[in-house]
């Protein structure tokens, strides 16, 4: 049976068409699952083929995320909101929205690599669902561009500091999950998750307008890995 | 088994008593049935014969939402509220219910296309419920009805400028189901579930006022796709 | 089993011990039971007969709730009150007491079929529990008497307004339940639950103070119906 | 099965190491197991002969609650405080301390009997656990202690006047729990919990600062009626 | 079956790599296994064979904690932070980063018997996880450093009071679990637990920026203890 699942794991693993990992789970379930794939009808078809290794009779699913890899643009967002406008084209109007597409395809282009990672091979993973707060008096999505994009900057600067030991790969889930961020830790050192995590709740950004769901934690667990991970 | 299904779906579809479709979710389960029938009687017979086949036995429920397909009537409300003052008549006198009553049937004849809909025939599916908040300080049933229906208009733009990406249908669920609405959207390219809630989440109405549930999303199954999409 | 079951259930019909209806639910489960009877130790002994069923071993148990029929005293409360008061009472004083128990025991006289209703014969049911609010700010348990009564008052008129085409008990379950109150709709047409409760969300009471759980809603399933409705 | 419940049963009544109770519950399960120990390590004992018994394989345990039996302290705490301060001792000092430790003595022995008492025989039992408020505004935790006394003391007298139809066992849970207290009223008539909740619901402490957890409502079992409780 | 985990357990509390317990819990389950280990990986292989023993598939998992030994460095943070800006050194410039670095170092290495605690003998567990507040008024993540220090110097003095019958180990999960921070108890009178916790309850860092999750008590299971424990 792990035999079995070890082979499709590393025929999915030299497959050119997505990024597949395991994770041997650290609490909350045995095995976690990572899937990169170009569509959601792949993702769809990954947990498919899942279900029908014999492994997956003994497992029950303890969670699952959907969600899209994102690039923060609020820097890039803010300066071509400001040209458009000192342009005096207005939002959407037919000129601005021509203006906006072919600013968002030339991005895309150039960050291709970015929006189509590949899973960073470090031993260990962090997951967490997160969301911006709407509450009553402090509210996210009431808070200016400008302001958001400031606090947005400062919050990164704290994630460049940690860029050497921690791979982090943002994913966006409004309409795909139940909350609106995914986040992805990769790192050799486990506890720089801690200290990333802990010193960016201090920005403002997090101090006031997060809210974190679950966190999950795991070993990578590479095909040659599996029978030692799952059964000693 | 899922021959029968697949057979069992072509059936109904074939049916003109009501609209079926069925998702291969991706995420938190395997199947989402989408059943559109005229009566709450006709949904219970729905899930009953689901119940019956043997498909069934190898399922556990995960989640279920009932709700009634509902046209925004904001600004029409408020201009025959608007029209009935003119004419003197107080709400709820006799002769103000008859001519709301009027208006109403004339609306439900016009619109009956509206109201009973067919399932869009897009690859991707999300839905999900959600609530107006109703807070200590922001609530969103004691705004005046003329501020509810100017922030309803804004947020109709909106979702109007996707209205050839995204096909939406909107639902009432007070008395039906545990959230006030049921959102369902249909579009070929699931990203445009992500963009245009995303920008709507800025809307007034959605930013300060609305609580969203799970997201669930999924990719059409037709009889034709019920052996690949389900089994592979 | 089923035969077994809708045996069962005539025999509970005509049995003038208490009332028994069984309901065909429309999503959350299959089956919602509901017994009226006159004290808690029967109800303990309808849960137990139930679970002797053969049906029930097929069967598991999504949830349940116990409420106590109440009438809704607020306004001969205050003038009680506002009574015994001018008389120069003070609350709990021996007098005022007796005069409580004496005003209490004529109303239960009076009120006696009302507080043992026969479950209405209508085609839909729809239940759910409800709380009123105990926030920082807005807190239904500290508002005066008068104000509370003079929102109920109004409340109340709504519900009259529908009082043909729903029929409704309101049950009080402080000590036996999760929630304070328990709602029992009844009516031939299920939009009218929407268009009610919809309704009435905007009055003051509802739209500051309430708080609801989780909605029920089903299909009445008479003895004779049961192999229809539970297995088609 | 059953009458080796009711014998072990019998067998933990006759014991004079404890109380131990049975109720038939209404809703939310079947059983409900009451035990006064005078320590965790025999309460953990209770637990593990319980899962010993042939009943317990057919049981699925949906909730349990630890705490220890507690009186109310603040009118003797707010006047040994007061002692102490005009005697010139300051909080934490040795002498205070000692001052303390004297009084706890003297009073706990005075109030054994109230510190282990018998789990009185009434028909019905009524749990809820509770925490106090601890909100943004309201917050029982930074109230004086002379505040607290006196919304303690108002609360206690209507408990006081319902003192003979209902027997009240607070216990507290910091510690033991999820819950800051746990609620045991017993009466012979249930329909007392709800009018004695519902009053102490507008009290100051309760109104403004009682959160309550999920409330548990059952039958006396006694070993005699075991059979006819739990089968009929 | 439980002698196998009997002597599994034997084995590895005499194994130098880690320390493992086990306790019979009281309420929420029957058995809590508390392991400390160097790494993440050691404790997904303890994991990993706990499900291996026979024991293991006559258990349901309940719960699950991950989390990281922590000191409360508030004071010498405060110290630190004070004397390199004395020296006229910025925050995150390669000077100040070598500076903490260095102060971190000196710490780790005086600090180690600290960062790898035996588990205390004692007879009794308590343990709960829990966050500070991160409200829309109250939120401990933007209060200044220095009032921070000074809640945790008044907090750790009330525990320092109560260091001989409670020994506590507090350990940091922000970025390994649901919560940021685990609290360990031990002692051999469990209602120490109790008096601590709610005597910390009004500190001023407790009552208002305290938030706990479930709390879980469970009395210590020897290997020699074992069957009494868990069988009898």
């Amino acid at each position: 049976m792990l035999r079995e699942f070890a082979s499709d794991l590393r025929h999915m693993q030299d497959n050119a068409d997505g990024q597949t990992a395991a994770f041997a789970m650290v609490g909350k379930g045995d095995l976690m699952m990572v899937y990169f794939r170009a569509t959601l009808a792949e993702l769809q078809e990954a947990q498919r083929d899942f279900g029908n290794l014999d492994l997956a009779a003994y497992l029950e699913p303890v969670g699952d995320y959907t969600s899209v890899v994102e690039l923060g643009l609020y820097e890039s967002s803010v300066k071509t909101f400001k040209a458009l406008t000192e342009k005096g084209l207005a939002p959407h109007t037919e000129d601005w929205d021509a203006a906006i597409k072919e600013t968002l395809a030339r991005q895309a282009e150039a960050m291709a690599p970015r929006l189509f990672p590949a899973i960073p091979d470090r031993k260990y993973i962090c997951f967490y669902p997160m969301d911006r707060l709407r509450g009553e008096q402090k509210n996210w999505f009431t808070v200016p561009i400008e302001e958001r994009a400031r606090m947005m900057h400062d919050h990164g600067m704290v994630g460049r500091r940690y860029a050497d030991s921690v791979k982090q790969i943002i994913t966006g889930s409004i309409g795909t999950d139940d909350w609106e961020w995914g986040v992805d830790l990769f790192a050799d050192d486990p506890t720089v998750f801690k200290r990333l995590i802990y010193e960016m709740r201090f920005d403002e950004v997090s101090a006031v307008y997060a809210k974190f769901g679950k966190f999950f934690v795991g070993v990578q667990c590479k095909p040659e890995d599996v029978e030692k991970s799952l059964f000693g």
